[in-house]
């Protein structure tokens, strides 16, 4: 099936650069809604993408957080103190290997963001109501693989 | 077969918050890209985007361009005078339907905006290569949908 052929890269630039023409307002569309869903758990969207980060992928460093969500560690450690101050995660001491201590969510930390995911599955299961595992599964591979081939060396 | 059946809604909230997770990134690192390359053409990104948006639909009113690129009509305005400056950009003058004044690319805009696109889908043909007609136009069209379910009403 020549739907199955990859791509030639004179056609597969400029195809990908239409898709990527949808991933700015998605993302800034995304970025609105969670914002404006902050004052629901008063938890801000910073400190929502480090116990989400959390939540997929269990304890980690400050500087892993940072890789997987492809952004700076200093933003990230920010994000990390204040949720350690509002005790929605512990960063278990390790004064030898400081940059190795590992942050995890607290109970209070893993039930807000459970509260979270809840309320945004509710909305995104309408949004994209119709969907198919096909469609969807095709999709999350293709950004995904994309992401990995624009990752820093 | 049951890959095309629409997924029900308790599957599909935690599937798309999963393809979500992969958007800030991928729009992270695209973005990043973008701004390294501002050297080599000397258009800041914003002024970039709103070339793009004109040489994908043509002339444009700003506001017609922010909805597009869901950012901010004033944002679109500063890189739109920013663009008129440089003689990338020319605004058609309408005394009276300000708002609707349409702003087209010069020779020398399209010129540009050619340039940078010509670039960006030589890099993007490597990223994605292997990428196959039927993955990158099913990803495209699930983000175009899930833009449309999150614009503003």
């Amino acid at each position: 099936m020549p739907n199955g052929q990859p791509l030639p890269p004179d056609e597969l630039g400029p195809r990908l650069s239409a898709l990527f023409r949808a991933v700015g307002p998605l993302y800034r569309h995304a970025a609105r809604q969670v914002a404006e869903a902050e004052s629901i758990e008063g938890v801000s969207t910073g400190v929502r993408a480090v116990l989400e980060q959390l939540h997929v992928a269990g304890p980690q460093t400050v500087p892993g957080i940072a890789r997987a969500v492809a952004t700076s560690r200093q933003y990230v450690q920010r994000m990390t103190n204040e949720a350690a101050e509002r005790d929605l995660v512990i960063t278990a001491d390790n004064p030898t290997h400081r940059r190795s201590s590992l942050v995890e969510l607290t109970p209070a930390g893993q039930a807000t963001i459970e509260r979270i995911l809840t309320r945004e599955h509710i909305a995104l299961a309408a949004v994209g109501e119709g969907l198919t595992d096909a469609e969807v599964a095709t999709c999350t591979a293709v950004l995904e693989r994309l992401v990995a081939g624009l990752e820093p060396r």
